[in-house]
């Protein structure tokens, strides 16, 4: 027998991705956010979704394009830091030393330090409510090779994400791996 | 320096769930996720993306409201073998062994033996692109007492979920909690 709990965000887990923008002015501003994943295989593309006070919403209208940057547990303080304060008032990049770099792909900064980043075209915006869902078309993905595993790709274990958990509003680290999809099933 | 991969789906990390539905039979039907997210606070929303040749694209089309399941890494077998056949050729609850209980809320179908469920009825369908995607109201979130935690939500390291890499086709355990969100970078 299940409680409820009623109609709230409890999903888990969630991801924990940094949205790099510039602004009206040029300068590069970054954003954490916990609410988005990738929507479509073809066009390849991930969706975050931001309200409309935030200062990267604002970045994001203006130039069509963000990155999303994947911060390693190693740098969990940085992307905490930058979810909690508004890159109206501070130069995020500069409090955190993170180092901006302009994307070629698209009018957006990625983050140096990140493992992984994801450059990405705005295709679709759609008002949901208090939060606007931006569908980002990814453009290339950019990573460091000491965390690529197999067949060139980036390894969960060496890029070292981490996720949110809504409710109790945490953090935690990616643990051991269980098996290999589309295959562990078929053993059942 | 970073390395280009290409225009690829590969975000880290992604979740593993499972959606719940009626086909037009009235038959529950499951179906393993990746690609989905919350979408939005207020009204409470979580985005799921299918491919319009899945059953469940078809059921959900039909009756509007699917649920998103939360298995525990002690499912993960389960979970993958359910995102590896068609519920056009099979019953997957009875191959499974899982039991489908009518929701109250929403006419979908929810998993009694996964620990965290979640109830919704389609706000909107958008087309991206090979993926359909559709945004689910959440109406309630529905939990095994002995997965919450403080405050009365559900508690990562009991609800045990586990993520999806993309790139390598593997499933992951979560592991230590790093701290609080909105709270660790403060002390940066």
């Amino acid at each position: 027998m299940k409680k409820s709990l009623g109609a709230k965000t409890l999903a888990q887990p969630t991801p924990v991705w940094v949205i790099g923008s510039y602004d009206a002015h040029g300068k590069p501003n970054i954003m954490t956010i916990a609410w988005g994943g990738i929507c479509c295989s073809q066009p390849p593309c991930v969706t975050i979704s931001l309200r409309k006070a935030t200062y990267t919403y604002e970045c994001i209208k203006e130039h069509k394009a963000y990155t999303v940057n994947i911060p390693s547990a190693a740098m969990a303080k940085e992307a905490d830091y930058v979810g909690t304060i508004s890159g109206r008032n501070v130069d995020k990049f500069s409090m955190t030393k993170l180092t901006p770099i302009r994307s070629e792909m698209v009018d957006a900064p990625y983050i140096q330090e990140f493992p992984v980043v994801i450059e990405c075209r705005v295709l679709h915006t759609f008002e949901i409510g208090l939060h606007t869902q931006f569908i980002g078309e990814i453009m290339d993905v950019k990573a460091e090779e000491s965390v690529l595993g197999e067949q060139g790709v980036p390894d969960m274990l060496k890029v070292k994400p981490f996720v949110f958990d809504t409710g109790q509003s945490a953090y935690y680290e990616i643990g051991q791996r269980i098996g290999k999809a589309f295959s562990i099933g078929k053993k059942a």
